[in-house]
């Protein structure tokens, strides 16, 4: 059921060969944590070096969850009969004999920690390339000049193809966030305009000649002249969307800074996505003020797009008869996504099937 | 699972060529509502000169669900990208492009309003016929010289042919609403009759020379004599059920008055049904207190019913494997009823094959 | 889902033609009380004379569950339409008509009472043997001379394979109940022995010159010395685990005396178990604090074990990616297990099939 055809019409729902962020680096410690990541229970941790780890995180042995057994050094310990692996996922020790089983180790998943976020491979290990991350530097994830603010995780009741739909089509700011985000109430008016390169597409919008609103007053102190606004949704494959842009003051043309809130979706499992959402600036990055109006504005704005996708989701999920899907111009983008993340997803079952 | 043969063994659950009730009149006004129908999500409300519409309740542009949108003057604008629509269905505006797409429509569900009850038709739109309604004057469902009192709509856990079946056999009165029906214990043991005309089928009883209880002295004041009592239960389609009857003085054969209950049952999904009831009678116009008695009555009858018919849905879901049914003699009624009913389904499936 | 492969590999997921507990003696009186065994609902209650009863718990009248009716001497009323059965499943009354309908009847389960349980045979009733229930004087469930505490009955969410895996690999007692079983952080380490007699296999495990801990010198008042303690798991077929066993002064190698827990397993659904427990000592049969402390000691461990085989059933149904199994040269019993139990069951699918 939760297969439903709308918006994805694979019977793959995710692409594997693929980045994902698995957490914030600040949820990981030396506790054992799993999170369930493509359909699978990963499990996450640091070694006495600081490294994040992340593992199957399911014994091999009687199928227990790894999360409730405990750490014993860099190793983790089953909690039901003993059994011991490393942080490589071999099998170090089985409890009542001296050796180990053949073949006894725990999947290894590469991970990187980069801009504050952990982010795992999920395809085949001889297939991890590093250079397939979205790249930090361009969407200020952690370079050098920018600012960065993190979110509370959020977990959601949909799957994760309904928030990249909703991050590419921003008209609905006009209609959702129209309360929440200052100049909102304009963007379905905007003239839209694509731009794709290679695997990445831009969904631009740009608001011209917008009074300065109290935010933009508060981001550029002395700002009082009418601001040019971006408001772009750029797709970096579906591990993440940037939406934001630059500010501009409108009568010289000059950039005031730019801001981008980094939206980082992983499936869960088909029907569950995790929500990441960081906000980066290069500006004001003294300004504590700011930080927390973006948090506290994103605190608020969540919680819109999170009913609209899970009500979405209900809807597909009851199996009712859904109306033939209509869509307008403005579309275009998303609907551009769709046939990238469907040629993904399509290319992985040829390659896997031969 | 919920699909099991039990009570009904075709596998479409239900007719569609077909008036059922959506709502009562005072439920719908100028809020969007949805009720699921038949498995479709339908969108319920008043334009502004009073006429109530039913449309599909899902924007055919990104599945969501339109009550989460609002009313423009008779229009239904979605809260997500704000695609409007008519109260005909059909799509007024997109925002953001100056044109609507073609074929950008919602479906319109043909709607009566007649005796308090709204009603619509989930059939063909070309096949729809006011006069397949179930005959409101003859049930005293809002005609002249009759009072009506109406329960409050309660959704139940339950297919809906278990409440048909319910209600066809009335000898499940004694067991189960013998402290809440007036005369209720006796109605096993009373001698049963099956009249059916075309496609309608009522199972008769009748109480003789039954002296008269609290009940009957409080509707005819007066009456100290016995009287005679009809326990019918009328079938009018699956929509439509009524019980009760005349009351007569039995040492004169004179009728004292006729009361129904009229039992309008919608199926919302496989395994979910709504329950509208109205009481009707053609005596005590003006006596309020009658109208209470047989409100309070009804609201203690129901919750016994409900409970019968979810005890056996639950069974039914359970996957336990049931024994071989036997029916009584007095199942014949309902047993013909079954057949009534499948043979409509039946009917409709090899018009849709053709 | 929940019939996915692990810990059992074939379809039909327990054996019938088999003894199982329904109840506890003490649970069953002169109400009706409704069991789920084996995915059917079972109905038991006791008859004026005391005896146990266990009857289909589904009127086949129209699928009411008949505990919501009532017991009118032995005989059972269902509670919608008054259809009576004997305790002999027979029907024996149809309100509204004289005779009753042929081959009315409900399935009645052979039932036997003894050592405070109440036992059921699920297989073809010209089947049943009591010669086949395990052999309550040896595991020292009534029997003279021993004492019997039992703990109140649970139903747990998880498959009943993973609890008769769970008390056949005791090693998980080191890691899971190491706070609760005096001398449980030892059984890990201790060799294993497996002793198999026909369909009946033994795990065995001694801890040798144990220093006697606070259990022992409570069980046994004045042993100061060393003890050796047997911690065996014997299987009875899957309706009837032994944990426990004999504890003998090291020193002179007398037998002090011999304490069992006997586990008593029931199958309600693929997915679903109920769990009886009983202490039995062959010593301190007066001792009311020894029973109190046995009752305590297992209030405490089995959350545990429910705990941990809840965990597991959560991984099966999840849908995740299950690694390929790995096993321990300590669970050779608990695999030997398995396999008589598959050929238990594939034996009466051939039978059936014959």
């Amino acid at each position: 059921m939760v297969h439903a055809a709308y918006p994805l019409t694979v019977d793959q729902p995710y692409p594997r060969e693929q980045w994902w962020v698995a957490a914030y680096g600040a949820e990981i410690g030396r506790s054992l944590m799993a999170r369930d990541i493509l359909g699978e229970r990963v499990l996450l941790y640091r070694t006495l070096d600081g490294t994040a780890v992340a593992l199957s995180g399911i014994c091999p042995h009687r199928a227990f969850p790894l999360e409730m057994g405990r750490l014993v050094g860099d190793a983790v310990q089953c909690g039901y009969h003993g059994f011991t692996f490393g942080s490589d996922g071999a099998c170090h020790k089985v409890p009542s004999q001296s050796g180990v089983p053949g073949h006894a180790s725990l999947r290894r998943y590469p991970a990187v920690e980069r801009g504050g976020m952990v982010w795992v491979w999920t395809g085949a290990p001889d297939r991890v390339d590093p250079a397939l991350l979205p790249d930090h530097d361009r969407i200020g994830l952690g370079g050098p000049g920018w600012t960065v603010d993190y979110q509370k995780m959020v977990t959601i009741e949909a799957r994760y193809t309904l928030l990249i739909e909703n991050l590419l089509d921003l008209s609905h700011v006009t209609f959702i966030h129209s309360q929440t985000i200052p100049g909102g109430e304009k963007v379905a008016a905007l003239p839209v305009d694509v731009v794709q390169d290679g695997d990445r597409l831009t969904v631009r919008r740009k608001a011209v000649s917008m009074p300065a609103n109290p935010m933009i007053r508060a981001q550029f102190p002395g700002q009082e002249g009418a601001v040019d606004q971006e408001f772009d949704a750029e797709y970096w494959g579906p591990c993440l969307i940037r939406t934001g842009g630059t500010i501009s003051d409108h009568a010289t043309g000059q950039a005031l800074g730019t801001q981008n809130f980094i939206h980082m979706i992983t499936p869960a499992m088909p029907g569950r996505l995790h929500y990441f959402v960081a906000t980066t600036r290069d500006f004001g990055s003294d300004n504590r003020a700011l930080s927390a109006m973006n948090l506290a504005m994103g605190e608020r704005i969540q919680p819109e797009d999170v009913a609209a996708i899970t009500a979405i989701e209900q809807v597909l999920r009851s199996g009712t008869i859904l109306p033939r899907e209509i869509s307008a111009r403005v579309d275009n983008g998303a609907l551009r996504v769709r046939r990238l993340l469907e040629a993904q997803i399509r290319a992985e079952s040829v390659s896997a099937a031969a």
